[in-house]
């Protein structure tokens, strides 16, 4: 690097600069707003079918699917995912509270609908853990099971009725709101799920979903908490009636998860060589199934069996509307979750593969499938953690051919539902895993490591909405956090060059004589403008007394311009006066001026703009003048527009540090040269009381 | 301005400017945190003295309080202030659904506490519309009204014991709450409440306040609503009972509006001509007092007066500690309310008087004075805006003789109950007023006139505190946006200066040939980490094709140069490669180098980090080189942490954005050199089909 920087030019204040290299004239803002929508308002056919590709990404995709080449592995995955479907979809039906047999539909009607709506290429649709539980404790509260419930009594059609009726009455809700909120486009709300957030969430919620399986697990009938606490409250119960354990229950659970834990463990460690996962769900329901029958466990034992399951495709039923008014408030945090899991994991998964997801499309997809799935008796939907990592291993290229399962005749209406509950924890797995990324969370980032350990606490010890929501406050004030507490740090010249930079950590870099330059390498907003204001004047050094004398000083200074004009001639205050310039003078020599790079400063708000106006008069108080350099468009505009240009020279704002520099300098000369004056006047003046120009 | 700005220097990367003018060695961090502690724990007598002066504000500010100059405006200030606390204590007491006389004793025990530990001067501290209406609905929820009440009855004193234990026992732990927010040092949770926050939230509050006097300015007896929605359950429930209006209540309540309210305004109209306002509230009181017992209008026309008010000084009394676990819900809202509207209103007054409120000692200050008076039979106390007003208008200087009311008998219990409401209800004329601040709000600023109406919508509609809350997230939310949309901008070079601007408004600056210098004003985090690669692409104009075209020619030029370097000869691959190579430096004709002026980045994270690796790596693939300027240290450092450095070379990183502009033109040169090589070489080589270096 031989050859070097050369400039030589004028120094350029913003007016100056603006004058030689702006913009003739700014286009009235009407003008370009209508440039923008005639921009957009292309209705040509081209826009339209644009659009439509946009909105039903099935038409853009289909066409360009290599069916060759991705049609074995997309069949294999889809194989595979269906038949973990059927186990899971029972399972989550447990934990919605509805008969196993609406887990399968709603295994596959939103999957179908997704797959024509959505643009997350690697996502599962269908039933998910957090969801279900959060239906489940609805439809608990609104159709409580009886206390005498005999599961074959002509009453058991009627009551299961009733619950799929509220819980399809969540799902069009949820579809409903999810639709509103697309014609809204809210779509970005889901980029204030940091991954942070999204996984501690996911790691929180499972512990939910475990304790609530607990009862089914030890063959107890307990009533459903829900709301603030309801963990340990859930736990607080199972423990109490830990004595009514049924045994055969107990040992089916224990027998289970010794064969779902290393079978699942296998499955993960050898993903790559297996051509496809083992299907230890299902084979593990039909064992049960079978023993159950040959035994007839289900009576011997009072062990609770999945009940009778109706074969065929389902009939169109409608949801029950007449609930809207008590479910609104938990389908919207319903909805919230959902959409949030959902377009987070698409999310990741996109980010893996390099394409893009767009939100508001999900918002679509996603309401489109509940809404319509709803009248097919299905629960809520959202994308599935446990599914969509075996799709992914699995090598599923697109979600065409995601689902060939059937959905007709099941005999395993005998299966435990002890084994259903063992599926749900074991398929949590992963979610149980994430403590692992902990450390490292905490070694590149501590900030991160904090929004985790909140979100966390919070899902657990409060609630899965609730929870939720504190995680994405508490992340948004970590970054609010930041911008209040920004660096503030004196500038110094790095000799022979126009580069200022922080003294703090460039020794060899000097301060400018009588200038202090500052730095603020954040917004000014009323969030920091007192901790704004504060490191100013520490870095100033003015203290309250010290303020005082300048003033003083300044006052005294002026006076004596004054009447040295008009010539009145009073020795007493000539001396007085004759001191505090010479103060004035000295502490000049620290600092005459203060000069703020303003390129960290992002944004100014009102209370901003007003806390620079203070600024300079209270700096002008005590004479020191405040330059401006580096101001952004947008920051100039505010502090213009809110009247700062009545407190400050318009021409003290320049386009680099270094013209400001160098314009006070000159200046500096000038003032030297006058004061020189001042004081060899002020001298003739006292000592021979008659006041005479030099 | 006649001088220049002269520059001659060699071109500095990061890396050479550090070893120019950085520090020699950092410091290790442990022993800097040392230093610093060592810098603070200077536990010296002077330390001591300094810290005691902080925590007991009236040490600093009684030595140096002018007796002669002060003491006259801050009588007067007192006198009417204390003139004033007696009818509006009273009034308050109303809302808190207390008897009168706990209204007093507020008025004047916490007022004494604050004035000790108080940093603001110019509050008035005591009752406050909005907390009293917030005790009030919890002492009515866990002290109802009975049925068939009779004030006169033995049950009465029982009952009137009770409610004051539970607002007492609200004041001791909302006292307890901000001792403990103390200790946490939680005071800078203040800043964020900007002024339209707090003016949205006391102008609607004053709604709340309005709606729930109505009742008793109609003579009505109904029940509180709370919660939710309450505004309206209480106007409708007003509504349904009209009819039952008593006239006579109704006939008080409209001559007393008809007195109070042109009087105020004259009062307000006339502040800097009255000595000292017309205390026309306690006349109000007087006048009304001496109507009832002269015409007996409360036994004849059943008109609901103050009652039994007892003489002297308070009882010390425990408040209802077994409540604690009832109200703590509540009392978390009203500590932070009061909290919120105390310090913001210091905050406002301070800021016009120069001098700086400390949150943390505000904290303390009105901790203290909730606990210790909450054994006097206090309810909750905060600052006042309604006496704070006259306070100042009044001219007093500090809070030393703020109150010389006597508490002791004071034979007002015949005073109509429609009375006081009334004086509440006036009390609110500046919070409805505004209103008016809102045409300039909106001039100003949309954004601060967005968080105006949605704080002051959501307070209305839905609740004092969750209006609040709703707010202040609001508030931050439009900080977020601010972060999360801020421009990205294609900077053009001012012809001969080092000086890089904006196109869109400087028409006269140019791009440099085959450099794109963006430059992004805002922080790079999870919030916006997609919008920035969006407008990242878009001004790159990279369109998927135009990538995968670029990657495909890149790879076909390293294959030409791996195979020339090995001599293999074959025509046909040469020449598709050939128009390959041409098309790749065609295009590379318009973007061969990116270049980030990371000025305005403030901060950047650890999914911001992750984005520029990316963003390195693609680039990369499509044959464009990252540069980086004018990074700040934190920036830096996380990039390197993050192992940016293994996909970007380090030497990519300049100081100014013309340093990297210089090297980019240099090596363009070497380049272009070495292309023309590259042709020629291809050239010959697809002639002759025979391998030759040129």
């Amino acid at each position: 690097m031989s050859a070097s920087v050369a400039v030589y030019r004028d120094i350029y204040t913003e007016d100056r600069f603006k004058q030689a290299y702006g913009s003739e004239e700014d286009a009235p803002a009407g003008l370009r707003l209508r440039e923008k929508l005639a921009g957009k308002c292309r209705c040509s056919r081209r826009a339209w079918l644009t659009l439509l590709g946009e909105r039903v990404p099935l038409i853009s995709w289909l066409p360009s699917y290599r069916l060759r080449k991705w049609i074995l592995g997309d069949a294999i995955a889809g194989l595979t995912v269906g038949i973990l479907h059927i186990p899971q979809g029972m399972a989550f039906a447990l934990l919605t509270s509805v008969a196993p047999i609406y887990g399968l539909y709603t295994s596959f009607f939103p999957v179908v609908l997704y797959m024509i709506f959505g643009t997350g290429r690697h996502v599962s649709t269908g039933t998910f853990a957090v969801i279900s539980l959060m239906t489940g404790s609805v439809v608990e509260q609104l159709v409580p099971t009886p206390l005498a419930f005999n599961s074959s009594s002509p009453e058991a059609a009627e009551f299961e009725a009733q619950r799929i009726g509220v819980a399809s009455a969540i799902a069009l809700l949820s579809g409903i709101i999810m639709l509103c909120m697309f014609g809204l486009q809210l779509g970005f709300l889901s980029t204030y799920l940091s991954e942070p957030i999204v996984k501690a969430f996911t790691s929180a919620a499972a512990f939910h979903v475990t304790v609530s399986q607990l009862q089914s697990m030890l063959g107890l009938r307990l009533p459903r908490h829900t709301g603030t606490f309801s963990l340990f409250k859930t736990l607080a119960l199972v423990m109490e009636n830990l004595s009514h354990t049924n045994m055969a229950e107990l040992l089916i659970s224990v027998v289970c998860l010794a064969v779902l834990v290393p079978v699942k463990e296998v499955n993960t460690r050898y993903r790559h060589r297996l051509r496809t996962p083992i299907p230890v769900e299902i084979l593990m329901v039909i064992i049960a199934t079978c023993v159950t029958y040959f035994s007839s466990l289900d009576s011997s034992y009072n062990i609770e069996i999945v009940g009778h399951i109706p074969a065929g495709f389902p009939k169109p039923q409608l949801p029950a509307f007449h609930t809207f008014p008590a479910i609104a408030g938990d389908t919207v945090a319903i909805t919230f979750v959902g959409y949030a899991v959902s377009v987070s994991l698409a999310m990741i998964y996109a980010d893996k593969h390099g394409y893009s997801i767009h939100p508001n499309q999900e918002l679509l997809a996603h309401g489109i499938s509940n809404t319509v799935s709803s009248f097919f008796t299905c629960f809520p939907s959202s994308a599935t953690l446990a599914t969509t990592n075996i799709l992914e291993s699995a090598g599923g290229h697109t979600q065409v051919i995601k689902k060939e399962q059937d959905v007709s005749t099941y005999p395993c209406h005998l299966c435990p539902q002890a084994v259903l509950a063992c599926i749900n924890v074991t398929s949590l797995r992963q979610m149980f895993l994430q403590f692992q990324d902990l450390p490292e969370l905490w070694r590149v980032s501590k900030l991160d490591f904090m929004v985790w350990v909140v979100t966390w606490l919070s899902v657990v010890v409060l609630n899965v909405d609730l929870g939720l929501a504190i995680g994405v406050v508490f992340s948004m004030m970590t970054v609010i956090c930041r911008t209040q507490r920004a660096e503030c740090s004196v500038l110094g010249q790095a000799s022979n060059t126009e580069i200022y930079r922080p003294l703090e950590n460039h020794s060899k870099c000097y301060e400018v004589p009588g200038v202090k330059i500052l730095m603020y390498n954040g917004p000014i907003y009323y969030g920091n403008r007192s901790f704004f204001r504060e490191k100013m004047s520490r870095v100033l050094g003015l203290t309250p007394e010290k303020i005082r004398s300048r003033e003083k000083a300044r006052k005294a200074l002026e006076k004596r311009e004054r009447e040295a004009s008009v010539s009145t001639v009073e020795r007493g205050v000539a001396n007085t006066s004759f001191s505090s310039v010479n103060e004035f003078f000295e502490t000049e020599k620290d600092v005459q001026a203060v000069l703020i790079d303003c390129s960290g400063v992002i944004f100014v708000d009102v209370a901003g703009a007003r806390l620079f106006t203070q600024m300079c008069t209270e700096c002008h108080k005590i004479g020191i003048h405040v330059y401006l350099a580096n101001c952004n468009e947008s920051v100039l505009k505010i502090l213009t527009s809110s009247g700062l240009m009545r407190h400050m020279n318009p021409q003290h704002i320049f386009v680099t540090v270094h013209d400001a520099v160098m314009y006070i300098q000159q200046q500096r000369v000038k003032i030297h040269h006058e004061y020189m004056c001042i004081t060899k006047y002020i001298y003739i003046y006292t000592a021979n009381g008659i006041c005479s120009p030099i």
